[in-house]
């Protein structure tokens, strides 16, 4: 068994996902569909898959994991993207593509991602784990914008909003396309969500953090009813012209 | 025992908290702070608080349960507060007076609840268990906003990250005061990090939704450098009256 996986991690064209685990993966989910997945024991996965129960744990720390294959790797492309991050990258943009790797994995095989999708909904504990891999991504997230935004007043606190809207919005689409079957572009309303949420936290366009902290930007807000000859004098005080 | 807990609901000012419900927490944490947490099982618990194994499970579904004791009713609280809302209400200052009830059950025993935090960062069950009581504090507020949204566009993305924004604000406060120790104003830290998330999303301050969705609000935004002219003409424009 061992001779057949080195052969092939040899030959294969994406060595990190060598054809034992493919396969420990696929017997998993024909058996959590048959039988349901609290029925199914990793020795019934393992003598589908025609491997030993050694194998399982080599690439599973438990059954939960089987359920989640990707997860990690993408947690990996996050950081490496996030660390290949330059100063002059805008930090929400930047979390917002970090975001769409974890929708790629899934829209890179969409049947699996809804069958996933239902049995997540079924079983508690699968739940349970699908809550902490989300929170794992929103730390990733989260330390990423904490560096970033360092030297600014509140800025654990805004990297920590940030990343938490980040991941909602993200979800937001991803799990009405996984509701929808996998039907749909699903890229197209993770954008839309992103770009709502880059929206009201992307300096030049919010006042979250008030006008003054914006050495290039006037935001002024006034009400329709306001008189012309008041609006001119606050935009004017704005500029600095006042 | 029954017969002494009765005897405690009839005679005790709060029946909702009866004094074995009490004694059986207290003699959880002392367990665990002295044993550890997996190392304490019910029977030892049980024995400390001087019930039986039947009682403990009357309070508590699991032991994971004990640990975190007073979520139950703050949820229940949490649900009444938004039920009683009225169409009036800013929506986000009443999630945000929702979430600040959590905070209250924290601050109500300062020592309690830094010990929990100490214990719950040690125990990666307890985490889980943690991550999964916020996961239904934020689908509490995000249904209540998602009833109050419905009518808008986007309604659900924005309930959906409101929510999560303002637990999330919540939890950094409250975490940084557990960190302290429980030393400091909590309250005032706690407004601080929603008032944070509100500015950003409520409407008169927020340009998320476009300034043409808001009846009585006009935001302009303009760089310094434009000229005084284009500035009046665009404000002109976005009050109607170019």
């Amino acid at each position: 068994m061992t001779a057949a996986r080195d052969t092939s991690s040899e030959t294969s064209a994406t060595p990190a996902k060598p054809a034992m685990r493919d396969a420990l993966v696929a017997a998993a989910f024909q058996l959590f569909l048959e039988r349901g997945y609290e029925q199914t024991t990793i020795d019934d996965i393992v003598t589908l898959a025609g491997v030993g129960r050694r194998s399982f744990f080599r690439y599973f720390p438990s059954k939960e994991d089987v359920v989640f294959p990707d997860h990690e790797q993408c947690l990996a492309d996050m950081t490496a993207l996030l660390e290949a991050s330059e100063d002059g990258d805008d930090p929400v943009a930047r979390v917002c593509d970090a975001a769409r790797l974890v929708l790629r994995m899934y829209a890179e095989n969409p049947v699996f991602s809804v069958q996933r999708y239902q049995l997540t909904k079924k079983v508690p504990g699968l739940r349970t784990y699908e809550l902490s891999v989300v929170w794992r991504y929103e730390r990733t997230l989260a330390e990423y914008l904490r560096a970033r935004f360092s030297a600014r007043r509140d800025g654990t606190l805004r990297a920590d909003v940030i990343a938490s809207a980040v991941v909602t919005a993200h979800n937001h689409a991803l799990r009405a396309w996984l509701r929808a079957g996998g039907e749909g572009d699903a890229s197209a309303a993770v954008d839309h969500a992103l770009d709502y949420v880059a929206r009201a936290w992307t300096p030049e366009r919010s006042p979250a953090d008030g006008a003054a902290e914006e050495d290039e930007v006037v935001i002024v807000i006034t009400k329709r009813s306001t008189p012309m000859w008041r609006v001119v004098r606050d935009v004017e005080a704005g500029l600095g012209r006042g």
